[in-house]
């Protein structure tokens, strides 16, 4: 088998580092510089060729620059002869732009995927897709893991007897269903009408929340109106606790010091998809790390291995 | 400009001819041929050189012959040299298989949109997608169109102030809920768990109808199993009158005759999207046709003025 | 070097399991599921990634079922990281789609092979494609087998000195010269006027056939008219004997059974590159596997081993 | 409708300047140099912005030059921004190269179909291909025109009443069967059996020819060996009289003048398709002008009119 | 011809607003919004059907964010079904990466060239690119515009009859000699020895500047620092004056300042293909406008007029 | 790994054969026949199934010959199911045409890199390109090597302390530049105003050269106008020697013969990417052998080693 080679973007080192401690195969050096125009330039320290290259790159802010860099990656390694290129994206944020809801809008979903095929990439490595239709976006092969597993094994922690996972949004709502029933839970589900990008009115909760132990669920958290809209509206009905969770914390325009000084929510749980500003945590933040189960799938998409016996759970 | 040729596949050659009688132009003729090794030719009887072709065919049943017939069809126009190739699905069936919920499966929906474009589409005009995500699947310029207008016409005979739209999926909730806003009702789902395609458990309903009038809404009716079960529900809350409405109509395996027994269902509307068998039309049946709109929509296309224009509401 | 995986569509199990009998190697299973839309999802059920996969499936009755069939296969195993996809047709009957021989007509042979290679087809097997050019429609490498030497071997075992092989059509007589040279025969051929699909009149035999032992050759045999009306002409110059042959036995509407009646044919020789139903057989048929054949050929695909090598005879 | 802008090749200028006359629009100049280190590089001289370019090369000895050249000429007509470029070939050499008939050999006619899509054609119009299958090399429209009409408007100043047209090849019969049609003739065959490119050997005609007024037609003369062997073989038995007719009479290596020799020869019918040099014309030699046919379907290809209406009789 | 629609992104919009004005038409309006997760949208506020789309957006500071808003630009012209999509680019500052001058390096140049071209573009019209190469980047047609004609109009005012015109780039040096042809003047160039991006060390200057009115010529100016060392090496050889010009005067990190307080450089002179800051601005500063060059080009390239006939003088 | 093997073309078997004995494998025989009307067909005479397939053709001439011949490798080559196709081409002639400096010709650099990947090149190995930017025509990976360290190794048998590169064209000048840095010498250049492709005059050089030791260096010697036009300059500056050196030694219309004739030309020194003309060798002539160079790339190519670690020299 072709050896692998790992390197990472600007976006998230951490993350790649912990990826191949795991794997236990060293980090490759990229060297990206700036020139005086602005224009950036990658480097690959580290021979690709007839190699097996992964590249680590969230697609977090500044996210056009991760994004350029991240096409430069694939190009650089297209242009040194790599033997398959995997573009690892923890958190493609591009998924969100997945519907045409306005006319003569750009479809970044299908726009970004197209252009990272463009650039070299020969299959794709993503974590919870804001819509499942957007593996559909790409024309190479994608593997989609979800943390749904390491979300579950944090919250098994509590009594969870009396627990009804919440999604903000009923037209994503199916992530929230297979997570409650991973956990034992019941569902809910706000009734979302957005208007606007940032004027979000939440009209109702459809589903049992008086009583019981809340768990929002979100794909990903940015600047938290939707979250504390949807909690504004549960308080009317009387949970016993709250709880938010999500597996891209983005955490946008203070979002997480608005969320965790809500008194009654006791906790406020996301993966390390995305770097987590060092001066923002809060005590209320729990970060579980997915580098295992990216780690783990790295190996086996390089050994050619079955990626879908990681999971357990029929997908939502 | 160019002139425009329409032609029909044999799927829905009804509504193809309903459609040019709408826009003031002849049904160009198409002969199909079936060999005795059971390869099919396709012949487009009218000259095509530089035209503006409409290619109507919905993916109905049986479907793999009529997707088929409509390759060959794309193929045939290519071959003659037309000027651009509208392929018009009033019904794209295989937009339900939109996601990879199980490991090495098929991705049909972007499978047959890569079929389309390689056999020679440049643009599709299509109706009520079952997701919104599906437009991104297209690597050619899409415009979709909705029923909802349609619908809504019709149900405006009705009194609305206690209705509620009721969605059989909360996945699928968000096209329920424009409608509700467009006719100025409530918006509730069902929590549907899938076991398999033909064995499906609906837990519950969120959302308020107890002593209301429901209007159940799905984008397509097949064998009807979801909207049956769905109905049991709905009883547990003793709504005030029930009504059940698509916009594709497929009927599959005696639905159409089960739906009608139901005494507590008073209405089934759906539109002519897909052909109705003769024999089968029951007393409750509605059938609104959406030629109108295919034919306003086909003579934006063919004139480049704007389609967006043609919604006066926000999509979904 | 990858494991190698076989799959079969539902086209022909039978061939597919004699052929891994051959190989030593398991039939991987295959689910093919119809929805109550009539859409198809295929699911194969064994670990595609880096794998060197085969997926047998000759286009025959209900031909564009097993087509589409066959796309998604393709589409689920390029989805599944498969490392290489050969396509094995041992009947590509749309290899006679292969002319406009009509205006604006699908090109079948064409279109076809477009669209497997955007369903992510690496690589054809095929088997006495109708026109030797058909190889050049294929945009990806195709290795195309020949029955001519199974066929040989069992006319091996009759006096062949007074035999002559007659092609049925002028055009297609190559492969009729190719086979008559391996046995050591003369070669004759039809004359052939088609008119349209169904109505077919030849005209006269050119080429000595009085008193001969009468080989009639051809790649595929449907309903079998060409073959009956060049009999009557056969007949007017007093053959000594008639056997009939092809590799394609597709005996559609009966032409076996008619075929059989015919007294002074004594025998009809097929391959079994297709089913024969049950019900069909009849005491003059007689079927030669080409399994062997297939087999040898994929092993040396798998291995990198020249395909040509198999064949001791220039062809035709 | 666009402008139309016709440009020649070195290959043939007089048959475009032929076309041209027809036409009524002017022949634009190309310029065709070479450097030093024997590259070629061209010049279109004329605006070629948004034009209906039609640029006219048959491939003809140099051919590797002429096809080089016309690539080059593809290349420069869009990027000069051509609104779409026609390449008009009268004779498609490589359409011979059309199958593998040996292991790992090119497929030219295939190939070089690839080619000039690579370098920008957006359409070909050629003549008398060699088979009817290399129509679907080609991945962009083909309109394929006949000299057969122009052949037979020669020929029916003599009496035909008598007349057997003879094509050197079984495998190329059907051409000769449609000119026979066309011109109420009766046909036959030469059985070639080809050893290599220059050793033939046919060894009978099928189909009968004593005391016939005989046509031998070949798509091609270039050598002529195989249309001398023919006639040995006729005139064992004994025809009425001999002509010899093409539709691209490229006469290689004194082709011509042998054939002029051959005392039993009356006639030798080509048409410009190829130029015929200077010093080789015979007395025998009747060059029959396919310009007003190619003018003519330049003429309906620009207009957007229908080229098949062209052909009053069905193609073989 | 189809009509007309500009838009402009968010790069230059100033520019596009004079260019509009030379051409008589509207510029229309383009919305980018900004997600809270820093995930752009696009949205072209004015139909695009079958139209003539021009966008117009220089790569400057911040380059990433300017060249992802014009490849969503694009992307929604295409989904908007335009009938034409030209991207211009007054200046393509990643021209400047168009060599692998380091192993395992992206190469810029030609990857936004793909990129563009994926995302919808049709054809470009550039100004000024650093190496006339970069023009074969691109697979799709390029109009190349200079703006030497703009320079040398600003000059003739001054006397130049001891002018010699200095490139700092041997590599570079067949612009300045267009130049310095097109006013009559003399050439020379600096011996440019690059060690990294930011330490560049000129070793001298080959040709004659003692007691000649220097123009120093550069495509683009941004840190300054290669015209400062050419300065210090012109000083040596006692020029009677100096001047500096360029087409893109991007001047990053100061450089207007330094360069305006070299005290024997008389005068800047740039173009407006890129924005100059408000406050950045100096006594020494002329900008030129590009736009009448660029609203001409547009409107021959909209009427299918020639392009290259704006040039009066054989390019460099 | 895969097994090696290597084919050459008709241009320049020697030098495939010595790369071969560098590398220790059989050189694999290739048949190129003629057909009668000058199509060509390449057949590649041992398997090349799932091989690491390398073409060694450099593009001299006759050019469209070994061109369209180089083509019809890579096409067989593909069709033979190589695993890797790699096409060596020691001369790129076409890279010299590399811009547009004239409106509508073609762009034969390109356009020939679009041909070869069309053809079926899976990669390229290039030695010193006209201009660094012609790696960036190429979609595929290509390695570029130098013959700088051959012509050094060569040249540093002489006292090098007054030595000075002359380039004989300004824009080409980098290349003398690394040459130079590479020996410790002095760089000048000519300043070359170019009119047309066969009358060029240089009008002066810039840098040092009275007394010097000079090396005219050029990338590519055709018919030596440039070089001899430079010599008078040069002369007029007194150097103390001159030496003549280049990569590929192209010597048309008698360019060695008459650059010989110069008597102060001590030497003319190039290396073997071309063939030299048996009897055009003169006394003054070294042919150095890139032979090794090209097999050890060929080695770490096949290897998968870096072949930028066979620089030690940062390349221009």
């Amino acid at each position: 088998m072709r050896d692998i080679a790992v390197f990472s973007g600007s976006a998230h080192p951490e993350l790649a580092r912990e990826v191949c401690a795991h794997l236990g195969v060293p980090l490759s050096p990229t060297r990206v510089s700036r020139f005086a125009n602005d224009c950036l330039e990658v480097q690959l320290q580290a021979n690709c060729r007839e190699r097996d290259v992964f590249l680590i790159q969230p697609l977090v802010r500044p996210v056009q620059e991760h994004l350029v860099e991240l096409l430069m990656m694939c190009d650089a390694a297209r242009g040194a002869s790599a033997g398959r290129i995997t573009v690892v994206m923890p958190h493609y944020s591009y998924a969100r732009s997945d519907k045409k809801d306005a006319p003569r809008i750009s479809l970044g979903g299908r726009l970004v995927a197209d252009l990272l095929v463009a650039a070299g990439a020969s299959r794709v490595l993503a974590m919870t897709l804001h819509a499942p239709q957007v593996h559909g976006f790409f024309s190479v092969p994608v593997d989609h893991l979800h943390a749904l597993r390491e979300l579950a094994a944090h919250f098994r922690q509590y009594d969870l007897t009396r627990t009804t996972v919440v999604s903000p949004d009923l037209g994503n709502a199916k992530e929230a269903a297979a997570f409650a029933r991973l956990i034992g839970a019941q569902v809910a589900a706000g009734a979302k009408q957005r208007f606007a990008d940032d004027r979000v009115s939440i009209s109702s909760v459809i589903g049992e929340v008086a009583g019981r132990d809340v768990i929002v669920l979100d794909d990903e958290i940015a600047k938290g109106s939707t979250v504390l809209e949807l909690l504004d509206r549960l308080r009317e009905s009387g949970p016993r606790s709250i709880r938010v969770a999500c597996t891209h914390g983005l955490f946008a325009a203070g979002a997480l010091k608005r969320l965790s000084e809500q008194p009654d929510v006791l906790e406020i749980v996301c993966t390390n998809t995305v770097p987590v500003a060092e001066g923002e945590h809060t005590d209320k933040l729990r970060v579980l790390s997915i580098a295992p189960a990216l780690a783990e799938a790295v190996r086996r998409i390089h050994n050619g291995e079955s990626v879908s016996a990681l999971f357990d759970e029929p997908r939502g």
